[in-house]
């Protein structure tokens, strides 16, 4: 699936929901299920998560188009959330979402071609080639510059994409990301490398398949970095739980207010410990929410 | 367990094996056994991947402090390869090794907490702390700056710690980590900052528990960042099969020889695809004539 026709399809909406599933977050109800049917262990608590994440999934399916869940929370869970991942994933495609996996992998270049065949390209296994997981997009940091990248762009068929790192949302990104190389900063060094790194690539929609991470926290440089990367597509985060507004990310957006995705994790997952609703109801309302606060803003610039 | 400790205890030996279970690589009857007990599926190339690591690590135990496990070709296998890295953490550590996980993990503070928790700390599961891995040690990307890996320093307890890439081993790692930032190189940068971050850390043997990551394809480098940190361990891959001699790794060791850790993955997993022996024989002489060699390299210098 291609992420911009995705975004289309659902009469323009660029939001993304991030199924970050926090153990100490999820519904009580939920937890005693798991608990009684699982027992009290690490398979119960992933149990108890691809629950919650169906209820999610179903929830907001026909609202936004893409997901994005965050490796870490199902890590978290050992072998037992993986498996859980690995479900969510299969899960949400089979709702027609396009999954964008944030793992943030990155590593020198044969390593770099392992975790490609994992996430976007395939295993042989015994003579037949199998994927381990099914996502259609991945998170990638590109520290190690294009050894660890092309493999990756390699495995970037029929509308599989990644996403690096360039400016990201935390309150530290600067430590390292603003210092100045020759004079620019390090985040604009690393937008002109993906640049580099695109050449070439097949465009659908105006977009190539290597897709960038600028967070809502910082609109002055996500306005910058739209200006480098005409072709790019923007992976958002920061909006809501972060501090970023709707105001901040216009400038992510092109000229036709395309390219650009942008994400609520918490805000829109666990929006049901705000307000008191059911946890499903919480979460579509937060996306459509999301939705109309992002639309006003684009229409409004 | 203290890596340092490790070192010295095994007659003083720097050596790291990296567990990166290749699956064309395997041997063939450790293939053909698994696909006969479990099928040809993904998870019997998890269990021939779990069988082959347990002969290394029966192999190489009384003579390597430590081992490696690269987490991509686990990843690789799904849910299967990542139970299998987690038993594989666990015989290992029965065998008395100190395991560092490679996973170059790195993310937002909120995400790299559950990363921590997942890897070097502990999970409430139901009310009981469970730790989903059980390494040692794990490798970081600070990409993200100080909220990316404060979170892991907090669980740096009972000789646990973390490795944060400065200057990486692959060929492309220059595209970014040697642009000048105010007139100093990225990697430096990179180096005075996990100097920052380390303050106040505690030390033992003189040594921190915020160790870095530096190529031994790099000796000017590698000399370079030994001056810049000399309380941090350094990992060290890239000798054997990525070019590095033990010749361009000296400069990593302190003046008293100490301080840093060679890894090699293929050139001791895989030896016997060159020399023809049975896997395990050629693993243990491969690491033994690793030590050899690193300990020459340090006598002659």
């Amino acid at each position: 699936m291609n992420l911009i026709q995705a975004i289309i399809d659902k009469e323009y909406n660029p939001t993304v929901v991030g199924l970050d599933p926090r153990p100490d977050l999820l519904p009580a109800d939920i937890l005693e299920r798991a608990q009684k049917k699982y027992g009290s262990g690490l398979r119960a608590l992933a149990e108890a998560t691809y629950e919650f994440n169906c209820g999610i999934l179903d929830a907001v399916a026909d609202v936004v188009p893409a997901v994005k869940p965050q490796s870490a929370f199902y890590e978290l869970l050992g072998h037992h959330g993986v498996a859980v991942l690995e479900r969510t994933v299969k899960y949400a495609k089979k709702l027609g979402l396009y999954v964008i996996m944030d793992a943030k992998r990155g590593d020198i270049g044969s390593t770099a071609e392992a975790y490609s065949a994992a996430y976007l390209g395939k295993t042989d296994v015994f003579g037949k080639k199998c994927r381990a997981f099914t996502p259609d997009a991945l998170t990638v940091n590109a520290y190690l510059g294009s050894d660890g990248v092309r493999p990756f762009l390699a495995d970037c068929k029929n509308g599989r994409m990644i996403f690096a790192l360039v400016k990201t949302s935390n309150p530290s990104s600067g430590e390292l990301q603003d210092r100045l190389v020759d004079g620019e900063p390090v985040w604009r060094r690393m937008a002109e490398l993906t640049n580099e790194w695109s050449k070439g690539l097949r465009k659908s929609h105006g977009y190539h398949a290597l897709g960038i991470v600028a967070g809502a926290t910082y609109p002055k440089e996500l306005s910058e970095i739209r200006k480098l990367l005409p072709h790019s597509i923007f992976l958002v985060p920061g909006y809501g739980a972060q501090g970023g507004t709707a105001a901040d990310i216009v400038g992510a957006f092109d000229r036709d207010g395309l390219g650009a995705i942008v994400n609520s994790s918490r805000g829109i997952v666990f929006a049901y410990k705000k307000t008191g609703e059911d946890y499903k109801t919480a979460a579509r309302n937060a996306a459509i929410y999301m939705k109309e606060d992002l639309l006003s803003a684009l229409a409004a610039r």
